[in-house]
């Protein structure tokens, strides 16, 4: 099952769970990768950043790929940014043989011409082979990246595996218009549009033509509801259910390692993993900010049971 | 009137009206100064970075001092951040000669050492002088320039005209925190703690300490009632009222000129301001956009009849 | 007398004296102006960042302009980078009008598209108008803006008025053959190139092509010899000459104030300004660095008598 | 052999050999490894970024530790800098074991306030356990992060296992001084600091206190020399040495693929290596390039005979 163009719907991005020693916790990760399976997801992407892949070994990385691929039914994608294409080809070659149906890959933060950056995609592509399908994944706020409509219509146009755009950009509305405008003039191929940056903007840029997410929300239960109810034309209900999460979306949309805690906390306190524990580098929920997601989600809750929270 | 550490409430940041052409608009600048004043506010800060003050030259700028310093009765705060401390003083002895009561003062974005940032603060204040009082602005995501709160506490302890700290640091709530909580220890004097970052985070932000906020959300009437009901105790009314506002003020949150073509435009359509076009180099609003923001404040408008737009 | 691509030769760029107490000293840049007009020079820059030029005030800068004008009889540039385009037309067309031949414009350091640079030049040669020739800055390591040769071909394509690009790219050898290249296929216009940098790397850029240099060396003699001896074929001579000054060369080649002051030193000891203060923020030269420089001149002394100094 | 604090003299940083198909050349590392053993040195650095470490992956890093244990009887660093403190504690401990002497580590490009970089130092010096001592890279040009003396004394006092400084800060001379001058007061215990940059100040920064240098220049006999010139006070014959080089080791210097273009073809001239190829993405020399290299070291030849290339 490849990863093509064609796919639709949410891809929860996995957290990846240690406990508290650093060692990877499997069987919070096995835990985890079948609520998502229940959720009503698309797919599922391992090893992002999200996922505090750079902190794990060659060994530890496959043994998570191998774990899902052996429970997962859809779609899985493994993220495989690496400082050089040697490591990027070695992870998703074993990937792909263990069972994923594609690739993500990220930017190195230190591109900066439209050309630098096409020729990075031309280099990475051609690295992990064609037969690889890969995710695009365009985060200005974290790799300091800025790709065009125009450089990303150029990746999709030298790269045939280049078939899905993690896209989270921000401010982005318009570059999904844009992207979209080229489709329809024929001067781009289509390929999927799955939004990223914590499902912030999902609502309005399943309007402007995404077609779906592939972030890291803690639940992932909404994100799919959202994304069905908006594909459905059903404007209103898409609204209501999103603005009921979205205080507590935004507070879990805090950058770096905070708000990765949140939602590991969240997970936990859902028992889907063992221990909300960050591989070091990282960082842990205070008692002030437990309250206050606590709080949060006692607010969804009054309209959304999948927030309910048993108790600590 | 000096702005000094006791200031408290919501000191809103006033955007530049400029005609199609790229004047200065001095009557729709006179009508703004009105509504905010008959706003509730405490204050307003003139000539940041919303205010699109680099793109101004001296003498646009001294008008506009002058000119609110005529119609505002409460303290006024004007951006004085300039890639020099000669035209930063020069703005900030004639911003108080017309009438300001203080200054704002942002990094330049070559800082990056403790030892950097606190060294340029000391410059700054000794270049405007020690009768000039000032407000910190702590802005990461726009300067790029990171300071840990003992940074913070190292610029308050050597510049006794620092009596305001700006934070828009994401996240940041802790930030809040270890700052009053270097207060509490005696550790550092007592600053006003007022929050931007176009309020995201203010519901949290009232309650870890902050004083106030000193933002350019568009409707400056929801902050004051946020921060009054939240000074008050009310959490869950002060949430219900941000909450029914976020979905919007999430859109107007967007980062660089998007952002305030967005709050530009709302200012138009509520009659502030005669046009919302910007100086160049700028952004404007596009159909899709105006639909977006008009379908979130119809929605606001169910519940807080301010958000209602006449017809356009 | 204009700027046209047609320049040649040496543009030394000037530094601004200060007196100890921050003070504009006008009767050392009238001596130093004198001085570059009876070095052989082809033109002056003045007010570049070298210049010190964002820590003037308007009427300060405006009055350097004015002197330089009245006593120096060949091409003034003035450098006109500004954080807004306002600001940038003031300058450049009060510049003009004092007699200026053309001015200099550096990018903002937060663009970084190519679409972005483009753009940016694109509304700067509007602002100051189609009838004033610019010198295109080309510096990232400063600017942390990166021109392919691709965008300065649009650059140069979009506006009329580009007639020099100051080269100062490192390393940058092959974006001149690049340059010159599309000269050669007709595909973009002739301009002429002159480099910065310090002179880092003048002995080959004239090799590849460059028309001359446009840096802020304190023995300008030197440049204009080199300049002259590599455009006479005289390969050998030329470097003979630019070896012998490339240890003290590099030394002066530090970045940030401290080359400016290394600078200033020496040109305070050759008796052509009065003080090597810099307006504050800025650097000075401590015992062990003046010894270090003495001790590189003394060496260059050796075969160039224009490097010996007085007795301090 | 453990690398401890007293290590002096020259410790060039290796290339990585690879054939044009992108293997790596087992026995032209062999080679090289015996020329360094040759030429005087005192340790050597393997896989450094200079030695294209980000491209290998974990085995064919691991090998090359392997050869050059087994060759190289001086002290060998490897440079284990890693996106995650997982990889670099597996191979720090895994050079260990096959014979190293030590490892360096650079900081993540990521680091902006003084507590982030010697919090990381901390985690970092903790991960590869007490008994590995290391060398501490500060290198702002390429990784952005700039270290005050003040922070290099903390994460020294922090950390026992920090032995040596691999100074690289640009300009840095002032800071070679501060930090001897921390030693006299017995604010820091001593740490061997060598310098890296090219090598572009080793002539000043031998007599601010400098114990030697750790850099990739292609004459390492050169370093040796100028090295143990300066130490025995022969001032003047050491800047003669420098300053015959410097035209070349100046075009050595360039940033980023191409100054090591420039490196890797000369090996091979040189007939260390046999083929001058990078590891993808890379950089090659052009015709124009190796004709200016020539004649640099046919410059350099008229007075040191090791720069006499074979004939092509």
């Amino acid at each position: 099952m490849s990863l093509t163009s064609a796919i639709k719907g949410v891809i929860p991005i996995s957290p990846t769970p240690f406990f508290a020693d650093g060692r990877v916790d499997m069987d919070s990760m096995a835990r985890l990768t079948d609520h998502f399976g229940a959720s009503g997801v698309d797919g599922i992407t391992i090893l992002g950043q999200l996922g505090e892949a750079p902190k794990l070994e060659f060994q530890e990385a496959r043994a998570i790929v191998e774990l899902v691929a052996k429970r997962f039914t859809q779609p899985i994608v493994v993220g495989v940014s690496a400082p050089g294409f040697a490591a990027m080809r070695a992870l998703a070659r074993e990937a792909m043989e263990l069972g994923a149906s594609g690739v993500m890959i990220g930017p190195p933060n230190t591109l900066r011409t439209d050309d630098q950056i096409v020729g990075y995609y031309r280099q990475a592509a051609e690295a992990i082979g064609p037969d690889v399908p890969f995710v695009l994944q365009d985060y200005p706020l974290t790799f300091s990246v800025v790709m065009t409509p125009n450089v990303i219509k150029r990746i999709v146009g030298e790269n045939e595996n280049c078939v899905v755009l993690k896209h989270e950009d921000w401010p982005g509305l318009d570059k999904i218009t844009a992207l979209r405008g080229f489709e329809k003039d024929g001067a781009m191929r289509h390929i999927a549009i799955l939004v990223g940056n914590g499902g912030l903007f999902l609502d309005f840029e399943m309007e402007r033509g995404a077609d779906g997410a592939n972030t890291g929300y803690a639940f992932p239960e909404m994100l799919v509801d959202v994304v069905k109810l908006s594909a459905a034309g059903k404007r209103d209900a898409a609204h209501d259910l999103f603005d009921a999460h979205l205080p507590y979306l935004r507070y879990e949309q805090q950058q770096g390692p905070l708000g990765l805690a949140v939602r590991k906390w969240v997970y936990m306190r859902r028992g889907l993993i063992a221990c909300d524990a960050q591989r070091k580098p990282g960082a842990s929920l205070n008692a002030a900010a437990k309250g206050e997601v606590e709080y949060l989600l006692s607010r969804i809750a009054r309209t959304d049971s999948r927030a309910v929270l048993k108790a600590a």
